[in-house]
C-alpha cells in the first residue's frame, strides 16, 4: 500500500478531556499502532456491527440509531475495502489505532450518532474482540494451506510406494524405507498441526466484548447474541480476564513454532538431498537461484529461507511471553505488543507452508541415486538378526552374532548382501537360504508390514488413512 | 536418593558387537542419560509388559516365554520400587540409560529369556513410548493440582463477593471491583490451562511402540492391543514419525509456559499487595522469610521465587525447539535432550502451582486498606459518563464532559464523590440526583451486572459456573 | 517513505546465466530482502567506493575505470539521498536486494564500466561488509543516546542527594536511601551497556571484504587499505569465516537485550511509582494517555510500552540464534535472516532509550510522599543492630535482639523510632542515647558513608565519578 | 557426591528473630538453594577471609577476632575439601544455602566469634561476590579449554594445507578449498569466543561486597583492599546496583550461546561428513555408538549430542532474561534463580568444548573422498569468469558467458575441466590456453592467494597468525 488516502489526525484522539497537553511527535511514533493493527480493520467493523445490533435489540440505543450505525459501518467497510483493492493505503499514520480511525470515519459518514456506538464498551474489550476474530479467520486460512500441503505430500507419495531410499537414524543408513513412507511422515506432522489449530479454535472464539474497560457494565447487554453474530462459542466468564487474557495469541505462537520446526526438518532434507553427494532431489529453477560470482550454482534458496525463518515463530513466542511475564491485572499497555509478533510469525509460517508445497510439487526425485546409495550399506543387517530371532535365538544373542558378521564384511571389504549362504553358515550354523533371501534391500523393505511400517502394503493402508483425514 | 544400590556397568551395553573399542570415561559421562531418564522406569516396565504380552498373544514368543518375561519385569518393578521407598537410589550411574538397566535386571532375574523381550522393538520406539506414558501420567497429576488451586481460589473468592478493591488498567485505578471477581479471573486462566492439558492428552497418548528402529518390523504385531493395554488412544500411523516426533514434549512445554505466566501475574500481585504502600495482603510466616541483616523484614519469598521461575518453562521450550530445528528424519541422538528440559519445567510448574495454592489458602486480605484506597480516586468517573449516556447524551460527548468534571475536581482538590448535586449541575445541567447516587464506589461496583461483570449478582452467577467446571 | 521512484526490475538479477526459467511472484516476494536491507544503502556505497579505489590502486582496474566507478557511486548516493530527503522511497520492491539496486543504478549512471566493480568480490563479502559498517554506525549513535540518558539521570540525581525514599529488597522497605543514589544505580547499568558496545566495536569493525564468495580470490588485493578506508581495524583472517560469521549481530543483540532489561526495570518503577498507593512520581501529560471510557485516567503508557517491548531484543536474539544453529560452512541463504531481527531490536531499544530520557527529564518527584512512607516502616532497624554490634555484641546476637524489639513494636502498634530510651533499655540494657539517635531515618541514610553507599557524602563522590566517565 | 556428612538443620536459619512460625517442608524444598549454590563454597570462604581481614585492618573487629575468623574459615575449607575429595557430599540438604552452612560450620569451629564475621555485610552482597568470583574462575578454565581446542584445530590443520575439499555456499559446491583453511575457520570463531570472555572478565571482576543489604554501611570499610585480595578490579560504584546487578551472568550466558552455536556448526559437519554419501570423515569408536537393533550402525552420537545441546545455553539465557525483566530495585528473591541456568550452560559448553577437541583429535579425514567429489562439480567455473575479467571483459559480462558455458556442459553431460581449448574458444573467442589451465581444481585453490584466502601460501600465513594469538 503506497498512497495514504486517510485524512484524520491524532489530535482527534478519544480520551483527551482531562489533559492539558498531549503527546509529542516522538511519543506518538512510539505509541501508535496503526501500522500493525490496521489488519484488524474488518474484524473491528464486524465487531462493531454486532455490538450496535445488540444495543438496538436491548433498547440501549434506539433501533433507528443502531440501524444508522450499522449503515455507517458498512459505508466505512466499503471505503476501506475499495482503497485496499486499488492498492492504496487508507490508514493515516497519525491516528492512534485502527479502532479510532474507524470511529472517526463513522462520524464522517453519519455524524454525531457515531458517538453512541461506544456505549457499554471500551477499547479494551473492543480490541481483544477484533484481534481474536482476525486470528480465528487467519487460523482457518492457515489450516486450509496446511491441508493443501498435505494433499501434495499425498500426491507425491502415492507413486513412490515402491521407491526405496536409505532410512536414517543418527543420519546413518539404518534400514531401507519407501519414499512414500518418508513423505508421509511429514503428512502426519502437519496433521497434528491442524489438530492443534482446531483445538485452539475453541479458545480463540471466546468473546471478550461486554467486559468493557475491565469490570463489565451497568447496561443490560446480551453478550450471547454478540457471540453468536460473530461466530464465537460463548462470552468470556470474567471481565478482568476478558481484557487481559492473551493466551490465545501465545497458544497460536506455540502452534506456529511447531509448524516452523516441521518445515525446518523438511527444508533441511531438501537442502542435503540437493547436494551432489546425495543427489536425491532436483528442485525447479523457480525455487532456486544462482550466484553473483559463481556461474554454475543452483542454490536451494527457498528451502534455506524456510529453514532460516524457523526462529521467527519461536522468537515471537519468546517476545510475547517476556511481555506477559509478571503483569498485574487487568489490561496494561504492554499488551499492545501482542499483534506484531503474532502477525510476523503467522505471515512467515503461512508463506513457508505455501512455498514448501510449491517446491515439493515441482521437485524431481532421483530414485536411481537413492537406490544406488543402499548398495553395501549394511542397512539389511537387522533382518539377518531378525531371521535368527525367528529361528529361536534370543534377539540379544542374534544381534551380537550379526554384529560380528558385519565386522567380518568390513574387514574383508564385502557387501553383506553378497555373502553366500555358505559364507553365512560358516559364520553361524543357524543361517540358511532364508537368511540369504532376507538380505535383499527390497526384501527388507517389503517385510516391514507391521501397522505404520514401511512395507508397501502397510504404506498403502497408511495412504488410505491419510486420505480419510484430509 | 543418596545410596546407589545398583551394580551393573556400562560395558554391558547392548550394541557392542561390531565395535573394537568403546567410549571413554568423559564420553560416557557426556552421553549417559540415566541421571535423567530413571524417571521413566515404571513406564518402561509397563511398556515392556504390554509388549511381552502382545508378543505372546501373537505367537511371536511362546506364551511361556512371554509370561516368564512379565513375571521377571514385576520382580524388577518390586526391586526398584522398594529401593526408592527406602530412599535409596537403585540406578547405577554407569549404565547407559534406564532401559538398559531394566533389561540387565531382568536378565539377572530370569536369565537368557530376558533376551527375547527386545524382539520386534528398538530402543527408539521403546523410549518414546515410556516417555509419553510418563508424561501422560505427570500431566494428569498436574491437572489435579491445577484443579486444587482453582478450588482454593473459589473458596477464597466466595466470602469476598462484596469486598471492594481498586480495579486497575495500566496499573492505575480504573473502576472498583469485587475481590472475588479479581480472584476468579485467575480461576479461568487455570481452567484454560486444564483444557489445554486435556487436548494435549489426545496427542501424547499415541503409541510409537511397533515403529521399531524407524521402519516398522516384519513381525506380526498387534499394536492396537499394546495401545489399549497402556491406555493409549491408538498406534501412530507412521513409523518414521513415531520415533522422531517430539511434538508432545514441545506442546507440553508450551502449556507449562502459559501456566508459569499465569502464576507470575498472581505472584507479582502478591508481592505488590504485600508492600506497605498497598498493604492489601498479609502472607503467613510459612511462606515469607526474614533478612540476615534487617531484623524487621518479612519478605514474600515464595511469591518472588514463583515469579522468578517463570522463565524455566520458557527457557526449556526454547532449548528443546533449538534442538529440534533442522533435524532430518528419523531419530537423531540430539533427541535424547528431550527429557531434561521437560522434567525441569514440569517439576517447577507443579511445585509453583502447589505453593501458590498453599500461599493463597493462608493469606489474609486487608479489605479495609482496599476500600480506603478507593476514596477520591475517580474510579467512579465512568459511571457519571454512563449516567449522561443513559440520559441520551452520545457517549463520546458524555466522556468529554466528565473529563472536565475530573479536571475541575483535581484543580479544586475535591473528591468526585463529594461533589454536591448543585455542584454537578453547575458543571452540566443534565446532571441530577441520580448522577450523585452513581458516584458511590459501591454503587459503581454493584451496577456492573452484565454477564461476566463485577457486580455481586453477576459474580455469584460466575461462582456457580466455576463450581460446575471444577 | 511512501512513493516508489525506483524503476528497475527483478529480471535484471545478476546470476541468471545458467537458468532457463526464474522465480515466480510468490518466490520473489518470499526471498526479496530490499524491504529490509535498503538500510545498508549508504554503507554499501561506501564499501564499493573503497573497493573500487583499491582495485585501481592495485592496477586490477585501470585508474580511469576506478575513478569513473567512484564518480558513479557518488551520483547514486546523491540520487538516493535526495529521494529520501524528500520522503520518497527510491527502492523498488521488485529488485532482489539493495546491492543489486545500487549496481543497476550505477550502470544507469556510467554504463558498462559499472560491470567492472564486482571484480574480485562477491555478494557474500559485500553484504557482510555493508552490514557491519551499518551496525558500527548505528552502534555509535546508540552509545551517544545512552550517554544522553546517563546525563539526564545525573542531572535529575544531583539535586536529590538529600531526598529520602524507602530502599527496597524483596519489594519491602529495607533501609532509607537517597533518591539520587537510586537514580544513579541506573546510571551504572547504562555505563556497562556502553562498555559492552565499545568492546563489541572491536569485533564488528573487522573487514570481510576480500573473502569473495568464500575462498578468497586470485586478484592481488590490498585488504588492509580497504579496512582503513572504512574505519575497520583489520581484515578478517579467514575467508570462510568472513562470509559466514554473524557473531557480531548476535553479540549486538545480546547487548541490546541487556539494555532492554535495564530499561524494563526503570519502566516498572515508573509505573508503580505513578500509582496512587505510591504516588512518588508524576509523569508529564506528554508521556501519558487517557482512556476511551474512563475520563479520569492518566496512564503511564510510554513506560508500559518500554517495559512491554523488553522481549523484542530477546526474541530477536532467539530468532537469530535458532537460525545459526547447525549451519555448515560457509554462507547459507538462511543468513539473509540476519538483518530484520537486528534492526527490529536496535530501533526498539534506541527509541526506548530516547523516550526514557524524555520521560525522566519531565518527571516530577513527590519527595513528600516518599518521606511519608518511611514513617514507622522499621527500615531503621538494621542500625539498631549495628549500634549493638559497635558496642561489641556479635552481630548475629544483635540481629536477634532487634528482631524481638521489632516484634514488640508490632504487637504494641508502635513505631520503632518512637521508642523512648527507657523503653529501649527495658528491652536490652545495652541500648542507650546513641541507640535512640540512630533510629531517625535521616540518620540511617546519612550514616551509610561507605564507598558506593547511600550517605550523601558517598553519593556526592559517586556523582563526581559519574561525571568523569561521561 | 553420594553421602551426606553435614549435620546442621534449617531451623538454624539466620533471620528468624521476628517470626512466630517458619516455613514448612514444601516451602523449604521450594526455596532452598544449596543443591545449586554449594558450588560457591570456596569462593564464599575466600570472600569471607578477605572481608574478615579488612574488618581487622580497619579496626572494625579486633585483630585477634579477625585472625580467629580467618583461622576458622581455613578449618572449614579443609573439612569441605576433604569430604569432596573422598566423594562425600558435605552439604546438608536442610540448610538454606551454602553461605549459611559455612557460617554454621565456622561457629562449630571457633564458637561465638563466628557471629562477628557478618558485621558490615549482608547476604545480598556476600552472595553476589561469591558468585562473581566463582564465575571468574570458571571462565578462566573455559578460556583454557577453548585454547586447547584451538590448538588441536591448528594441529590437525597444519598437515592438511594442500588437502582439497569442496567449499560450499548454500550447501552446494562453490569452489575447492583447503581442508586446513576449513578447520581454521573454526579456529577464529573460538578466538572471538576467548576475546569475549576476556572482555567480560573486566566486568565480572567488580566487587559488590561492601554494598551490604542495599545501601552501604556505616562501618568504615576499605573496599579497595577486599577487591585487591580477591583479584577484582575495583569495588562497584553503587550499592543498589551492587546487590541487584546480574549483567555479568547474562553476558556470560550470551557468550556461552555463541560458543554453543559455533560447536553446533562443527558438529553438523561431523555428522554429515560421517554419512556414507559424503564419507569425508571417520570418527573413532570412542565417540560413536551402535544400535540396539541394527548391528551395523556406527553413530556419531557425541557430535549429535553436542549439536543437540546447543539450546541449553540459549534456553538458559532466555530463562534468566525472563527472570530479570521488570524487577524493581534492588535485590529480589527472584534473583536466586541466577545460578542454576548459568552453571547448567557453563558445564554443558565446557564439556562440549572438551569433547569436540577429543573427537577432532582422533578423527580420520578421507582426503580421497573429498577430492573425488570435486570432479565435474563446476566449482572451477568462477575462475573461468575471472580469466575473462583479467582479459578486460567486465565481470558481469564474463559471469554471464560462463553461465552459458556451464549450461552447455550440463546439456552435453560434460565436465567443465574436460573442455578442450578449442571447445572453449568455440563458446567464446577470448578463451585461450590460460583459460584451460585455470580450470584444474587444484589451480583454482592455489590461485586464491589473497589475504585470508584458501591458497596454500595464504593459509600458511594464516597458520602463523593463529600460532601467534594462541
Amino acid at each position: 500500500m503506497s498512497k495514504n488516502t486517510g485524512g484524520s489526525s491524532y489530535d482527534k484522539k478519544l480520551w483527551g478531556g482531562r489533559f492539558e497537553s498531549g503527546p509529542t511527535g516522538d511519543v506518538i511514533q512510539f505509541s501508535t499502532s496503526i501500522g500493525i493493527d490496521w489488519r484488524l480493520w474488518e474484524a473491528d467493523i464486524d465487531g462493531s456491527i454486532a455490538h450496535a445490533k445488540m444495543l438496538g435489540k436491548q433498547s440501549i440505543l434506539t433501533e433507528q440509531d443502531a440501524a444508522e450505525i450499522v449503515r455507517g459501518l458498512e459505508i466505512v467497510r466499503k471505503q476501506i475495502g475499495e482503497a485496499l483493492a486499488k492498492g492504496e493505503n487508507p490508514f493515516p499514520i497519525d491516528v492512534e489505532d485502527v479502532h479510532s480511525f474507524i470511529e472517526i470515519q463513522l462520524k464522517a459518514a453519519i455524524g454525531v450518532t457515531a458517538g453512541r456506538l461506544h456505549t457499554a464498551r471500551s477499547r479494551n474489550d473492543q480490541v481483544a474482540t477484533a484481534f481474536r476474530l482476525t486470528l480465528a479467520r487467519e487460523g482457518e486460512a492457515l489450516a486450509k494451506e496446511l491441508s493443501q500441503l498435505q494433499a501434495i505430500l499425498l500426491k507425491r507419495a502415492e507413486p513412490e510406494v515402491e521407491t526405496m531410499l536409505p532410512g536414517l537414524t543418527h543420519f546413518q543408513h539404518a534400514q531401507p524405507v519407501s519414499l512414500a513412507h518418508h513423505l508421509l511422515a511429514y503428512f502426519w506432522m502437519f496433521q497434528r498441526d491442524r489438530e492443534r489449530l482446531s483445538d485452539w479454535m475453541k479458545r480463540v472464539r471466546v468473546l471478550p466484548l461486554g467486559s468493557a474497560a475491565l469490570a463489565g457494565t451497568s447496561f443490560p447487554l446480551d453478550r450471547g447474541f454478540v457471540a453468536k453474530e460473530l461466530g464465537f462459542h460463548r462470552p468470556c466468564e470474567n471481565s478482568l480476564d476478558g481484557v487481559s487474557d492473551r493466551d490465545f495469541a501465545l497458544e497460536l505462537l506455540s502452534g506456529l513454532s511447531l509448524m516452523a520446526l516441521h518445515l525446518s526438518r523438511m527444508a533441511e532434507e531438501f537442502v542435503i538431498w540437493s547436494a551432489p553427494e546425495h543427489g536425491f532431489l532436483e528442485l525447479t529453477d523457480q525455487v532456486t537461484t544462482g550466484s553473483s560470482i559463481m556461474p554454475q550454482k543452483k542454490n536451494p534458496d527457498v528451502s534455506e529461507l524456510i529453514r532460516g525463518r524457523t526462529g521467527r515463530a519461536i522468537g515471537a513466542l519468546v517476545q510475547m511471553a517476556t511481555m506477559m511475564k509478571g503483569l498485574p491485572l487487568s489490561y496494561n499497555r504492554d499488551m499492545q505488543e501482542d499483534k506484531e509478533p503474532v502477525f510476523y510469525a503467522l505471515d512467515s509460517v503461512r508463506a513457508s507452508v505455501r512455498l514448501t508445497a510449491f517446491m515439493l510439487e515441482g521437485a524431481k526425485f532421483h530414485s536411481g541415486k537413492m537406490e544406488a546409495s543402499l548398495s553395501g550399506d549394511f542397512s539389511n543387517a537387522t533382518d539377518l538378526a531378525d531371521d535368527l530371532a525367528k529361528k529361536g535365538v534370543p534377539f540379544r544373542e542374534a544381534h551380537e552374532i550379526v554384529g560380528h558378521v558385519v565386522r567380518h564384511c568390513l574387514n574383508s571389504n564385502l557387501k553383506l548382501e553378497d555373502l553366500s549362504v555358505e559364507a553365512l553358515k560358516k559364520l553361524d550354523t543357524r543361517f540358511d537360504e532364508t537368511s540369504k533371501k532376507v538380505l535383499l534391500h527390497r526384501s527388507v523393505m517389503e517385510a516391514r508390514t507391521s501397522e505404520g511400517g514401511t512395507g508397501p502394503s502397510a504404506v498403502r493402508t497408511q495412504i488410505e488413512k491419510a486420505k480419510t483425514v484430509l
